[in-house]
């Protein structure tokens, strides 16, 4: 494919990705994309073979940042593996605290596929949750926390869950309670760096 | 209204809970909800002013149902407050292994709203979150678990997280540890019955 070719696909997927957050991806239309993107419909169906195709495209897109985000929130924290953890789930409060944060776009694009098992876009998903398991479990291996891939496991279920209840309740005590939570399993599992 | 009015409103909420579960609420339609509930498009705009309202008054219906289902896999349980919460996980996890299940209505719909602050179902969905806190958190005090207010939080952010993680893998294990968490907490709370 051409630099150029590159270009359009980018500019599309970027486009997807806004409106399918924004709007979840049932409401948002292939029409509306193309005309975000500034492309014809053709030219959005050279690239992407259907809708299905694109939402695959749009959880890709977002694997790695989300992934960079999260591991720039833990490392920036001084301190031990718990202010860490601290650190991440304060962030974490942090960015939902704007109209403009919608949740976890790859769980709420679960939730609108839970009735089309196989789909391109789960599968992405899942291995997007899978990469950020085995990164946060590294990350807690590394800083000498016991146990890491369970601690890891157990954390990353209160934070999905924080990033879920938040969609209900818009209100940061449920994020302040997981991280409290989190950062007990920390302490118990025990740190060399605790 | 007339007992056959009731009914057949009661008919067309069956309908809707039905589809809206099973196909998500964007694209469960109102012309395939008045088909399946067996009345013209008028009758059902007669009952419901807009499809909002409908899925509102989905939500609305599941309310007790739910709050009734945990309260027997809480209760039934025989021995502490720690059994009785991993006996809780325990049936959910059971409940979440089958093609039928699809995540929890309350938090899937949320996900698909998350656009439109204000929505009549996110207002359903956050009384019945906030009621289902209260019934644990009375649950929890009556077995004499402390601190039954945050534990009872607590647990609830790891079972929504558990349900939501569930519709990503498919694989109960996040369920077990979600449950091992909740377990630890109560015990860690101290129990006049743990």
């Amino acid at each position: 494919m051409s630099a150029n070719s590159d270009q359009t696909r980018e500019r599309i997927v970027a486009a997807a990705a806004r409106l399918f957050y924004n709007e979840g991806i049932r409401a948002a239309s292939v029409d509306a994309i193309a005309e975000k993107a500034g492309v014809t419909k053709k030219t959005l169906y050279y690239h992407f073979r259907s809708k299905d195709e694109l939402i695959a495209a749009y959880l890709e897109s977002r694997d790695q940042p989300t992934l960079d985000l999260y591991a720039r929130w833990f490392e920036q924290t001084p301190g031990s593996a718990t202010d860490k953890v601290l650190g991440l789930f304060a962030e974490f409060a942090r960015s939902t605290d704007t109209m403009k944060w919608k949740g976890c776009g790859f769980l709420r694009t679960a939730a609108e596929l839970a009735n089309t098992p196989g789909h391109p876009a789960l599968k992405a998903g899942a291995a997007h949750k899978k990469r950020f398991e085995a990164w946060f479990t590294d990350s807690l291996a590394r800083e000498g926390v016991g146990n890491a891939a369970a601690t890891a496991r157990s954390i990353i279920v209160l934070l999905d869950g924080a990033a879920t209840v938040m969609l209900i309740h818009r209100d940061p005590a449920y994020v302040e309670t997981a991280g409290a939570v989190a950062a007990s399993l920390v302490k118990t599992a025990g740190s060399s760096n605790a």
